[in-house]
């Protein structure tokens, strides 16, 4: 006898009726999955001159560094889940400032929001998802071993609004594959 | 013989192994639905003095009057899905120009990142999802039959920023139900 096989769901390409883009339908029951971008929500965290970043205990990109940050979920404004990623994967109470960026990444078909922010105390521990975390003065960043680009485009950006006290809202960079605008500085962040 | 039933794909609520909230899962096959929040995208869009409306030809709010916005397809960029919008509902070409706002509406599970934008000429017509379109002076808007807060505090907020000259994008309003914050002025807009 064989085993069960894993559940389907929607695996089949399909014009739904009256729609105009092909959606995933289910083969079984017909149910179409009207799929859509998702929100990623999260932070650039500051105690003092020092940011916390987080060393990823899960795939993709196990072992590697990053921003507190993570789907947005039902029922959940912007700002709550930015403060709720924070205390989930550091531990870590914030109080939200402003919106640092918008990073349009259609590609993944992801919009990400990230929001300026101060920790409340610096207790701040490993969670779940975290194999550590740390906050870091700008030289003591971990810029070989960062993550994702957009955790890249947040710092810099961060750097530039810290510098020049413009806070309008960054986007996408026009050339994402570069460094931050800003290089290191030896005084720190 | 009865009738087919419709599809109910996900339709039980059941937290998955390896989670902490309540998943739609299929009863016939098991696929969990990690349903997420949407993201709503759209624009003030502007010709000289007067603002893009369309009255809505679907429901809810079906004959009800909304600027151009939906929801962010897959693979799309937030201003490509504000500029897509526009052309869908009006078949108006839009110039976008700054994000105006960022309404998180959690109760409905939505974002809504709506932009500035200039009408690169005044050649629009009602697309399948509009009743009419029009052009408004800001005494001329039908105040009376708008379809939803958002709209409201959307037309409120683009007011706001051209008087102020302070482009910084504005978020939900404190007292959503608190009509625009500033009251119509007998010179249009």
């Amino acid at each position: 006898m064989s085993e069960p096989s894993p559940p389907r769901g929607p695996s089949r390409r399909a014009i739904p009726e009256g729609d105009d883009r092909e959606r995933l339908v289910c083969v079984e029951c017909g149910f179409v999955l009207y799929d859509n971008p998702k929100i990623v929500v999260g932070s650039v965290a500051r105690w003092g001159d020092k940011i916390l970043m987080c060393r990823r205990a899960i795939n993709p990109r196990h072992g590697f560094w990053t921003l507190p940050a993570g789907y947005l979920e039902l029922n959940e404004s912007t700002r709550a889940g930015a403060e709720r990623e924070a205390w989930e994967e550091a531990r870590a109470k914030l109080a939200i400032e402003s919106l640092l960026a918008i990073y349009d990444i259609p590609r993944i078909s992801q919009v990400q929001l990230i929001y300026r922010a101060r920790l409340i105390d610096d207790t701040i521990a490993a969670g779940p998802e975290s194999l550590e975390v740390g906050l870091f003065g700008w030289d003591e960043i971990p810029w070989d071993d960062i993550a994702f680009p957009s955790v890249r485009w947040a710092l810099g950006h961060e750097k530039e609004a810290q510098a020049s006290g413009d806070l309008t809202p960054r986007g996408t960079p026009a050339d994402p594959a570069a460094p931050p605008a800003v290089p290191a500085a030896p005084q720190g962040l």
